[in-house]
């Protein structure tokens, strides 16, 4: 009998490169100073993959879909649900959701900033939240929550919407806000419900005591808000329907959590895990081992750090951001090497030379003590060409995780 | 013109393996004296392969489908069709088969030995197979055909038949034997086939002077059968209609010939071939020249031996069975070298640490002598990731075959 052990997944967001000038060339992956990995890499299996398809750039939520073993041209609602499941909504199969900005108008609903500033706090949000949660328009109702800074995210519940609605945001100042308009027959009622509670929404913001006290300290007031990138929940079977298994997500971006949550998994709090390299990577660690040990079968750890400095075109940050994730990784093997088999990856490539996603495949290393070696000896795009993985897709993550780890009962007899 | 040729395939059941410690940390093919094998390598193309896919641990009989090029997820009938096909009862689309057991019960259809003693001798299983064979119950016609010790194949034949119902096998002594359930809806005929089957099989076994003289030597009488594995034989075309091919089985064990003749191959059979160490390799290697020399066009060899000693925890015996198919491929290298194309791999991974099947992809070698040789000089899991096949699945390995072997025509002009 298989005995069973804890899959962990680590994702490092945009993490892949090309050859980088300001470090000789090499990747970020090759240029950090990774022992962990390299360990990994010597005595596990290694290869390159392909997020989605070759040739194909994924967006990050698509390929944490795939990296979780979801079709994305199947299973993929959006951004709008993700960030909704991300923000603590808890959209369901039937709902449409939106990513939401606080916005500045004037009374003709001209966009003066399309961020009401950036600098929102969690006070005034949850001023802004409390008018704009719980609206009914017609038989639909709203859910709102503030995010971080202008952001938030939306949610309609209620019988026959469409998430295939024109923008309302007119994506430049100085213009009018857009009415939203029906894309596909059967999408009127849903535009007409986005139009009332925009204006509705300035109806009821721009009067509110947070945004008197804005004008007064000369900020923009946070008096509408502007919805995009709509998607409707879709039923997707949930990683426990599909292997009986307990996962776990340790993120800091709401879009990650959110993505993880649609494939069914729980969100577990970290204190200090943020988005940036600040985030704590010791935290992470510790809340990582106790989450294996607690008994989940799948934890899925997402690190955006090494995105970030390649959207900012910084390589120096980008190869600090993979030599802490290494270290980090470093600490949960010292405790639980021997209950997991591990996955360590990126999403995606984004170059620092270019700023912005890429279609270039990825390494991937995939560990555990019993796993046959290949004769890789280090972790990067380069080496992992050698490696006994061959070249796989993002889909097959997950299954050859749980094969691996157990969760894959055998296919005839 | 392409020359044509005969596609040898040479299969090592669960002959995989991962580092084995008794051996040095070397996998059983690695360790193993297999001269023949790496010449192969050297001089062919080399792989590794997930049989099914990436992840899913095969069973036998699933692999097997894949090998032969049929997609298990559609095409793989359950084991009973396969087994009563190896058995040599032909199944038909419709018919549903079950693998069967003697076993012991009292006059309460209690069980009191799941295998009747295990000892059935194959005159024993004459009379009691003549006790079951051809019996009649409604519409539906019963063949029974002993096979080994205890056990034996029954199919069912008549019309609406399916094999969506429960066991009647309650799998522990001391509990009565099961009343087959419907699964689901329109399956209570053959419940209530099966139901009246098993109780007719007591009343016309108890009383048989075969099982007389077991009670008297001090035997448990073989006085029911347990049905197990029901499966419904599905159409699919052969590989005849595929390719316009005559295929061949060299097997020992029922499952795998039946596999092979699900497909459409015929049974060669070769006197001596068995499932265990013992089988005759030398007669293997005769009969499959032979067969070859025949007008065959594709040779399928099956050897059980690796298997059987990963299960058994052994790695002494792993390498000696992996020994004695390589010397096997010696002789019939030496004889049809110049009129084949054959590969030589697994059908998947037995660790003889876990003693079970698990998901960890095979090596497979391709050759033929005008083949191009990639860098690979020796047949392992571990060499084979270098090599020029790169990362199959075992669907391709049929197309490949015959597509060497000059069996496929041209795709377009």
């Amino acid at each position: 009998m298989t005995e069973k052990r804890t899959a962990l997944l680590v994702v490092m967001d945009g993490a892949g490169d090309r050859p980088i000038p300001e470090l000789g060339g090499k990747t970020a992956f090759q240029a950090a100073d990774t022992p962990n990995f390299d360990r990994l890499a010597q005595t596990g299996m290694n290869g390159l993959m392909d997020v989605i398809a070759p040739g194909q750039t994924p967006g990050s939520d698509t390929a944490h879909l795939a990296l979780f073993g979801y079709d994305p041209i199947d299973s993929y609602p959006g951004r709008g649900p993700l960030e909704a499941l991300g923000a603590g909504l808890d959209s369901r199969p039937g709902d449409v959701a939106f990513r939401s900005n606080f916005a500045t108008v004037d009374s003709n609903l001209t966009v003066i900033d399309r961020r009401a500033g950036r600098d929102i706090s969690p006070e005034e949000g949850r001023e802004l939240q409390e008018a704009l949660d719980g609206l009914q328009i017609e038989d639909v109702t709203v859910r709102f929550v503030h995010t971080v800074e202008h952001r938030g995210a939306l949610v309609l519940s209620g019988p026959s919407l469409s998430a295939e609605i024109s923008d309302v945001d007119p994506h430049e100042t100085g213009k009018p806000v857009l009415e939203a308009r029906p894309l596909v027959p059967g999408a009127e009622k849903t535009a007409r419900i986005v139009n009332k509670l925009v204006r509705l929404s300035h109806e009821r913001l721009k009067d509110l005591e947070v945004n008197r006290r804005r004008v007064e300290r000369g900020l923009p007031p946070a008096n509408i808000i502007l919805l995009r990138g709509p998607g409707k929940h879709r039923e997707v079977p949930t990683l426990q329907q599909r292997y009986g298994i307990r996962a776990a997500v340790l993120a800091g971006g709401a879009l990650y959590i959110g993505t993880a949550r649609y494939v069914g998994m729980d969100h577990i709090h970290v204190e200090g895990q943020t988005g940036t390299i600040d985030t704590n990577f010791g935290n992470i660690a510790s809340k990582a081992i106790e989450t294996i040990r607690q008994g989940y079968n799948y934890v899925f750890v997402h690190i955006k750090a090494t995105d970030n400095a390649s959207h900012d075109h910084n390589p120096e940050q980008k190869v600090l951001a993979i030599e802490r994730t290494d270290a980090m990784v470093g600490r949960i093997l010292d405790e639980v090497a021997d209950d997991i088999v591990v996955a360590v990856t990126a999403d995606h490539t984004t170059p620092v030379s270019v700023g912005d996603h890429t279609c270039d495949p990825v390494p991937i290393v995939l560990w555990s003590d019993f796993i046959r070696p290949d004769s890789v000896t280090a972790f990067s795009e380069i080496d992992a060409a050698q490696g006994a993985l061959g070249h796989i897709r993002g889909m097959d993550v997950t299954p050859l995780l749980l094969g691996y780890a157990g969760w894959v009962p055998k296919f005839g007899s």
